[in-house]
């Protein structure tokens, strides 16, 4: 099979996925086919992996499960809350962080760091890229997520062993991310700590970037 | 603006670049247009990033940094071989496992883990997010080089002290990646260790994964 060739359509159309991809915290109820899910994730496992150790594996939690990750939530917000004073907690208090109320589909994603496939190669001197292939994977998720019209939204605001132990998992699988996915509410071209005022816009987007020097951009 | 409708043209175009993306090895030495290095790496901070602290710090080695990782790289390479034996040895041994001969391009990608931005949102629990969110970056960027028809190698076969100090780097930059960019010598839909057989192929491909019960797959 020939390598096909990604025209300048094709380009545009990714530069602009990536634009439009959102956290999305904001989700209606509406269901999402199992099958569309099932697409997602296999075209998501063409990711790049350390050795090719393909050490992603995700759980669907529950019912009961998905309650006890909420309440870990809502735990962990309350007290990342308490570092922050003043008008900044009062701000970070009107955040919404996460989708885990409404939306339909969510994964666990753990990494199988005592995976034996690729033998341990290229990650005798960082070990961290087994971690790392994961993350990889999710990103290949999200943007083939958002470009069937769904969103994702990446919580980090729950403790990573109370949410293992809710599930079952061992002590060789590390949460990478936990993820709620469905249809958005809304769509935005800029991101909702954005428009939040907790943090500043990206200012100058496309070009802007320096090259070919070594100064840190 | 109203947000783009990806169709099915465009999904489709999207999972044929996931699927022809490669961890590449074997560059020409063609010259790449800095121009377009610069709006591939643009287009990468559009990724998602914890608390959107956006933390990805590149650096461009020069000549002679260069060739301070590739020894860097050799001595790693040969420690790593050491763990192999017989038959696996001698296949490890086989293997290219970097494009730092040739690539014309290439970067050491830093996490800024003193950054403030994003005053720390999302991150207490889990403050390998930050980290993470440059994984995201780079994954952006490999697939925006790959949709060119560059090539990008992740070199993990190095001791990230030694690149650090290498390019005077602070403490406070973690090394998460470097690496190598150019335009490729050859294009496959399978993964170098495959074909050379260090690790099974992946099987049935799309379509494969089940989804929506709590198995891992």
């Amino acid at each position: 099979m020939s390598p096909p060739v990604f025209d300048r359509a094709f380009r545009a159309g990714l530069a602009d996925l990536f634009a439009w991809r959102r956290d999305v915290r904001r989700f209606r109820t509406t269901p999402v086919d199992p099958a569309l899910i099932a697409d997602l994730r296999a075209q998501s496992e063409l990711a790049p992996s350390v050795g090719d150790s393909r050490p992603w594996r995700w759980i669907a939690p529950d019912a009961a499960q998905r309650i006890a990750i909420r309440n870990n939530f809502a735990q962990c917000n309350a007290e990342a809350l308490a570092d922050y004073e003043g008008e900044r907690a009062k701000l970070y208090a009107s955040l919404k962080l996460d989708g885990l109320d409404r939306s339909p589909v969510q994964f666990a994603v753990f990494c199988d760091r005592a995976t034996t496939r690729g033998q341990g190669l290229g990650r005798k001197t960082m070990p961290q890229t087994l971690d790392y292939s994961v993350v990889g994977q999710i990103m290949m998720f999200w943007l083939a997520a958002r470009a069937a019209g769904l969103g994702v939204g990446w919580v980090s605001i729950i403790d990573p062993d109370v949410v293992s132990a809710v599930l079952g998992q061992p002590q060789t699988f590390a949460l990478i991310a936990y993820l709620c996915v469905g249809w958005p509410e809304e769509e935005h071209l800029d991101p909702e700590l954005v428009r939040a005022g907790w943090v500043e816009g990206r200012g100058p987007a496309l070009g802007a970037s320096g090259v070919g020097d070594r100064n840190r951009t």
